[in-house]
């Protein structure tokens, strides 16, 4: 699927984006052209990719990527036929060549095509509230609603039955049917994620999006932010209590329970039928399995496997806990 | 006193009832009346009440009402002159039969009534900003004040010298005198309450209101869910610090401070002149006694007496918290 | 530097002061004009500061005050030349004289003043949303962006290249340059404090203000309280992720990395290049080192050295942290 909310810049010639990124054309790659900017596993033929940490070293070793951004020490992870540009710092270079072809990528500032839905001709099939003001391009199904001074950015996706709060906004996001967004939510936007730099933190380009399942619920005043490469998911049948914080990347399974100020770090992926009691922390890059259910307050460092029970900072095994205490 | 916030479209026959439920009229109930659905505590002649958890068998033993939506084995913890009525799933049960009551509770869609402030008649007696929408049948007392872009949904009830804040969205709710709300809250919305089912979780309504007594203050991005039967109450002189979530059900007492981000979830019982240290979280169906004191970040899993001082996760008595760490 | 939100209403004798306060002038002091209120360090000739606790008796030694409220059992730590002024309660007593200097600091209630930017002459230097209100005498740099249904409020000053998101409320704060506040933030509104009275609390004044420094981000859905006496202030390239809340009178360094949902109660000192982990909270009144790190959820009671790691509920040292648990 074409990226619906960041235009692709690209193609651009191979020997373009070594110059760009300071580097010699060692290996003479010329007429090449590169059409994208991918991770590991999504990346194909004529795309280029990165790998910086050996963490990935699985992933890595199938990629179908042409080109890797990468380490001269990681190299031999990689498949012989992609071709390896060696960086100093993977990210500062992926970073920069993400901007190159997605400029629009690395500022959140507010979407100046939004009109009020009152100048849209769907206005009269959208039960809608006061200034709602709706981007251009946006799409919106059968049967919805969308309260008060809510702000839909262009270009989003919206199924049909799905109810909108008031003070809402939402941008970079697909929404599927019979979902339901509480008031003042903050959706879509790029996630917490730079290099850090002493005078001046460089901000890398999120050009992944949202996508929010079927029958989902998203309680009052939570943030979910967009992915930087890959997209950030949550579930069908997947409901949200207030105040939840769902950082970059992360993917949240089916018919999982979250309660209210429960907060997911980057890149997690939960499996389905997941309960989080109220207050709960997931650590970043993490894999929770399905049926999991984690206790209040809990704060989860360390991967957990189907069918677990957990409580405690950091959490371990529910039982454990309840002795230990 | 009547739910000034959701219609009442009953009475409905019991007969009636029972074959919504699919139920047999096993004891030929036919000609009764049923006026309304409460609590266990609050129901009263000709109403209807629910009692599915043991938990609940002293409360259960003096319910006035007619009828009682309960299991088979918990028959007998009941009165005799309450009329049993059995059924295999107590919550769906009452969640249906809440629902032919009251259609209107269940979603919470922006109330379409609302129109500027400026169109009213008492515009002029309220210190208003500007976009302030108020829905129809609202009541504000004197000397009131209510910032930009706030909602104030429809029949929601405001007491003299009370401050709202801007972009706050306020709905089924009473608000005493003196009452501080400041910015970005949302009250009144309905709690995270549901029935969890694979496909598509069934929403329960939510018939409770939002009471908030006189002299208190509520902090900024705070939010406060409406009960599901029974209110959620906040005492008199309370004060709530930003982004505080109150979760359905919850009676909070008197002369509490309550720091930032602090969470409670749903039904428990805070005594007065309680004080809550920041993050701290506080688990559902507890009571915390008068004078209690929980430090910043403890994880309270059950009741705590009077004049307590306790912290750590879980929660324990302060002395012994410092001790052991 | 004047204070630029909040007008005094001084100078006032120190006899009428003393009557205010119902004090007896048994030191006679008749003529003297006392010209501000200020806290111990900041507090200059002919201006007033108070001294409540031993905590802070090396800033009352060096004190250039010429008069200080405290108490007697306090008075050998403050320098000969400062007239001491006792009373019983020294914070309430403050609070008092503060509200007469400043007695527009107590409210918060919404800048009446506000107008839609389009009434500015300056609407076409700033790219906006729709829906936009700024206060009076409001300052914005070149190249700034301001999104939909933003308040500004009144003598905020906002450097160049800044850009405020969506649904975002600042007051009585001052942004430098290349600033991001993302959406649904409240920044500068009162701190959390008062004197709690069990009948009803008194709010003290906030006279102190907000301060961002260059580079830095505050992320969707953050707040950040203006100080009482002193301010409250975020160092330059420092980077807060969602959901965060940062208390009255916190000093944040510069280049710190603050992730979501971080709480910080009042009066703590943050070094540089700090790094706090997701949901972590600091208590008030603390120190914390240049190049600390902070786990996510951990819970820090005590001061911190520089270049120490620590996490845990209570925080300390990381190694031991991971040994024990």
């Amino acid at each position: 699927m074409n990226n619906p909310f960041f235009k692709n810049s690209g193609p651009f010639k191979i020997n373009d984006i070594l110059s760009y990124l300071n580097l010699l054309n060692i290996n003479n790659y010329k007429s090449d052209l590169i059409y994208d900017v991918k991770d590991l596993s999504s990346a194909q033929y004529n795309e280029l990719t990165f790998f910086h940490s050996k963490k990935y070293s699985l992933m890595a070793s199938q990629t179908q990527a042409s080109y890797c951004l990468t380490l001269k020490s990681l190299k031999d992870y990689l498949p012989q036929e992609c071709k390896k540009i060696f960086v100093d710092n993977v990210l500062l270079s992926i970073s920069q060549i993400t901007s190159k072809f997605y400029p629009d990528a690395i500022n959140d500032n507010f979407d100046s095509t939004v009109k009020n839905i009152n100048e849209y001709e769907f206005k009269d099939k959208i039960q809608h509230g006061l200034n709602v003001l709706i981007g251009e391009n946006v799409k919106i199904g059968k049967n919805c609603s969308i309260g008060h001074n809510s702000i839909i950015e262009k270009n989003v996706i919206i199924g049909s039955n799905c109810s909108i709060g008031s003070n809402t906004i939402i941008r970079n996001t697909i929404i599927e049917d019979n979902v339901n967004i509480l008031d003042g939510c903050v959706i879509g936007k790029k996630g917490f994620g730079f290099l850090p730099h002493n005078k001046k933190n460089l901000r890398y380009p999120h050009i992944g999006i949202v996508i929010i399942g079927e029958n989902s619920e998203i309680g009052c005043g939570s943030t979910i932010d967009r992915g930087s490469m890959s997209n950030t998911i949550i579930g069908k049948n997947t409901f949200l209590d207030n105040q939840v914080h769902i950082a970059h990347n992360n993917k949240v399974g089916d018919n999982c329970i979250i309660a209210g100020q429960v907060g997911m770090a980057g890149s997690s992926i939960l499996g389905n039928n997941v309960m989080i009691g109220g207050q709960a922390g997931i650590s970043g890059h993490l894999k929770v399995g399905n049926n999991v259910q984690i206790g209040g307050g809990s704060g989860v460092i360390k991967d957990i496997p189907d069918n677990t029970k957990v409580m405690g900072y950091p959490s371990k095994n529910l039982r454990q806990f309840l002795k230990t205490k």
